[in-house]
């Protein structure tokens, strides 16, 4: 049974898990989307009720019956490196691979269509309310009186965007900022804007959750930043592992379930009394520098979670058709 | 409570169920995703726990707590009519409306979530096998050799697009059509291909699914007809009324239940044996013209189930800042 990861070609963060699941003599296939079609290849046959799919890469091929799990690390674009790339082809092509992998028995981490709905903000921030997590006096709105009157009952503002920063789109990473509760309002008529009562912090907490496993790191806030976005401020100190409080953890768990998620960073801040108030899950969030600082064995986790074996169908024999033709 | 409709302002099989609904008395609020910021407008509250949100649309307020229930028609891009439209806009306008209500407890005629998925024609074949429906052979390959081989086993085959229509996007229709055996299948190669075995058809058969009620509809073939997509082929005589059998009746209902679906336009085609062949599901198809000929009630089915109470959270006052200003 065999772990399929779907990443680009420059991913260090894949390559540290390749190389735990190497260790443990786990089959892995690495292939990026956007290979497809070309240097990766696949076919699916329905016949008689039963489903038979297959994928090709790198000279190897593999059964979709035969897949453990699925990892959607950073793929590219489906046949964006096609001979001749189009939009058309991109949707033919990603409803092919996804539509294919889909109906395998494989565990994925995540499933596409929960990530792409995990990844809306005031969904997550609905639902972390609902799951026990303390979240932030927030508002989202068009209408400039209702900002207005937010800022009269919470003075100490932050904005942030609403659909936070997509991890393919470096361009339109916004910093999130104070505001002064004498701010004019009137533009939030002209785009949705999130206000969010700034937490006066500790510290930053990342917890990042890999299937059922919690590892939580704590960076102290240094003591006189405005900064309010911990990937713009400057360093108080490394990251350090902490203890997840157990009502946290009940409620992570709780968090992860209702969004059917087997991988989420979570982004807290620590105020003065200890309190960690949730600001977002990220689906796909980055975990090679928590590792790097914290010595946590984030990447062996989940080589390990990947490799988790449920029995299921079983691999067999590719039919001669597939066989690479060189 | 109010059913909310979210399509774009032509869309006259929108204006029939509003009339139905119209008619039974229930609040209704349509609204253009494409109108907002602007026309439409927002507002979201999360403080101490709950969430309070607000939409505002034809100088109507409604509360999100008092949505009974979202047919997602045929939204159009949200901000597509914004002042300054951007991706970026449309991106915070998209995650801040459906994030918002998809946090909320109405009922949706469909979750986008489980639309976007239930859209992916390879994921539709496995789980109309999986539930029970007759699939013709269907081969979706990037392997010429695999397609080769396929033609051999089914000779009379058809070629038809992975991805389906796009129901925003009609020039992306491409018509089924059929295939020689003997065609040249190296193109295959350089684009997933669905191939699948042609099943010579007495009839065309669509079958309407709205929450538990089913409509069927049959429209016989053209005896000598050899087109093979009903959208293109000429009339052999107008839709009638049809029984659901009662193995497919079953198997549809597994199917919107394990697609997460509460609307969809199946299509089947029926052979000369009676059995009823699955070729697709389409989660926002048409049903305007089956009702035209056939008389069947869908429009008011469709305006039943979104009018039907469920009890669910109650309709609050909205605060004075959501007043609209003029």
């Amino acid at each position: 049974m065999t772990v399929l990861i779907l990443t680009c070609e420059q991913d260090v963060t894949a390559d540290m898990v390749v190389a735990e699941l190497h260790g443990a003599g786990v089959p892995v296939v690495r292939l990026d989307p956007a290979d497809l079609p070309g240097a990766v290849a696949l076919s699916g046959e329905y016949v008689h009720g039963a489903f038979q799919g297959h994928l090709c890469a790198g000279g190897r091929l593999v059964s979709t019956n035969g897949l453990r799990s699925i990892w959607v690390r950073r793929p590219g674009v489906p046949a964006a490196r096609a001979a001749e790339p189009s939009a058309w082809l991109t949707e033919e092509t990603s409803q092919a691979l996804y539509g294919m992998l889909d109906g395998t028995g494989a565990r994925w981490m995540n499933r596409p269509d929960a990530a792409r709905r995990a990844r809306h903000k005031p969904w997550q921030l609905r639902l972390a309310q609902r799951t026990g997590l303390p979240v932030p006096a927030t508002l989202i709105t068009t209408f400039p009186q209702a900002a207005r009157d937010f800022a009269e009952r919470f003075p100490d503002l932050v904005v942030k965007p609403v659909s936070g920063t997509h991890p393919q789109d470096p361009p339109r990473a916004v910093p999130t900022s104070r505001i002064a509760p004498d701010a004019d309002f009137a533009a939030v008529a002209f785009g949705p804007t999130l206000l969010q009562r700034r937490i006066a912090k500790r510290a930053d907490i990342r917890l990042t959750a890999v299937g059922d496993r919690l590892l939580a790191a704590r960076k102290p806030a240094a003591a006189d930043s405005d900064d309010v976005d911990v990937r713009f401020a400057p360093s108080a100190g490394p990251w350090r592992p902490v203890d997840v409080p157990p009502r946290i953890a009940t409620a992570v768990h709780a968090y992860l379930r209702g969004a059917e998620l087997t991988y989420g960073a979570f982004d807290f801040v620590e105020d003065a009394d200890g309190i960690w108030w949730f600001l977002e899950c990220n689906q796909s969030g980055q975990f090679g520098f928590v590792e790097m600082d914290t010595g946590q064995p984030i990447a062996r986790t989940l080589a390990r979670w990947l490799a988790r074996h449920d029995g299921g169908e079983q691999e067999s024999e590719p039919p001669s058709s597939l066989r690479p033709a060189h």
